[in-house]
């Protein structure tokens, strides 16, 4: 699979969520999506406001996280927090399903929390965090399935918070748990470039990932012909 | 130091914040709240309502987390978690103030974040976590500040999900920051009946925990002789 720096880069979200960065540390990384022309940023909800106006121009979008990264408040909270990131100029919305919920059986109640975010987005993209690492196979396609039946359009592996990230075997299932209308982002573990053209094999249109630089850098090189084709050519992507 | 069981328990907040917990787990940490006599649950915003018709008639108070557990939602998002919180039954919030924002030296905006919760909750006991772990001693004593300011009711260490806790340093100089109209709740890391004690003599008032039944099962112990005094009575608490 031949991919330029600029489609790996259209295929990326800069994740910038970690809850003790400071302003300063955040400007740093909204200069570096700019600087590589990625996708979109995904900020923590209280920075979505600086992130649009800092980001103005850049052509890189704003997206956030709602019931971050717990996924347990109310579904009332989450709506607010939609709400509140429309106002504020986020364009995408990656939530956190109800996990305890998924685990207990309760998935027409997964279904509803999910769909009332998604109405609350108004047509804004909604991607579903299943926190893949505390689910069972079968919560998995459970969780992709509510997702989709609740109109979301992403379902998303992990929120990197809780100790496990995208695994091969978890993404073949998402995408095989959805249809052709719902695309699989992974997110949590995506460090390397190797790791995402991977990943990208299997059908994986977006990548959540603070190692934005290292993957690009590392594309650029390799188009380049300074490092060699390595594992991945030899697996013929 | 010489404190009762029941006097122990009446300054537990049993803690079931796990974002993995299935509804059967939640119900066995209810039954252990209730057998136990402790003060009040602090359960994940989407089990308030369970919570509260579960407990009814026990004694038990239900709390709940705003914000939780980064700290990073909007104040609006938080404002609304607290009005559905109340609707629900919820007694006593614990909120995290914004990490990044008091990082950053937005001292103000941390205050007024906090002072929105604390009129959203109209009377209801309102602590404030700082997530020592990523703070600096200053950064400890203006969070402090800004919560005394902001009218909460008390100061709290850790969320229990950052990697660090209470220790006694920062006890220590949460107790020196704040008048005696603020309280201090010790969480993280509070797993044993002489680290509770050793917290006790600092001048903290309640303790946030998962291991309740270890701990009065201890104490009962002690009490009964059944082990003997230890080293937290040589020190003579």
């Amino acid at each position: 699979m031949n991919v330029s720096v600029s489609q790996v880069a259209a295929m990326i979200d800069h994740a910038i969520l970690k809850p003790e960065l400071t302003r300063t540390q955040v400007d740093a990384d909204l200069a570096l999506a700019a600087a590589y022309k990625i996708f979109c940023v995904c900020v923590r909800p209280s920075d979505i406001s600086h992130a649009v106006s800092t980001l103005e121009g850049s052509g890189v979008a704003v997206g956030t996280v709602i019931g971050f990264p717990h996924g347990t408040t109310s579904t009332t909270a989450k709506v607010a927090e939609v709400i509140q990131g429309i106002a504020d100029g986020a364009v995408e919305f990656d939530m956190v399903l109800n996990i305890g919920w998924l685990r207990s059986g309760m998935v027409a109640e997964v279904e509803a929390d999910i769909r009332a975010v998604v109405e609350a987005a108004h047509g804004s993209l909604v991607k579903v965090i299943l926190e893949t690492a505390y689910l069972s196979d079968d919560e998995i396609v459970q969780g992709c399935r509510a997702a989709e039946a609740a109109g979301a359009d992403f379902v998303k592996t992990a929120t990197g918070f809780a100790g496990g990230g995208a695994t091969v075997p978890h993404l073949k299932l998402m995408r095989a748990s959805v249809s052709d209308a719902v695309q699989v982002k992974a997110s949590g573990g995506v460090r390397s470039l190797d790791t995402l053209l991977e990943m990208l094999a299997l059908g994986v249109t977006r990548f959540g990932t603070s190692a934005t630089a290292t993957i690009l850098d590392d594309l650029a090189k390799r188009d380049a012909g300074e490092i060699g084709p390595g594992v991945i050519d030899e697996r013929s992507y």
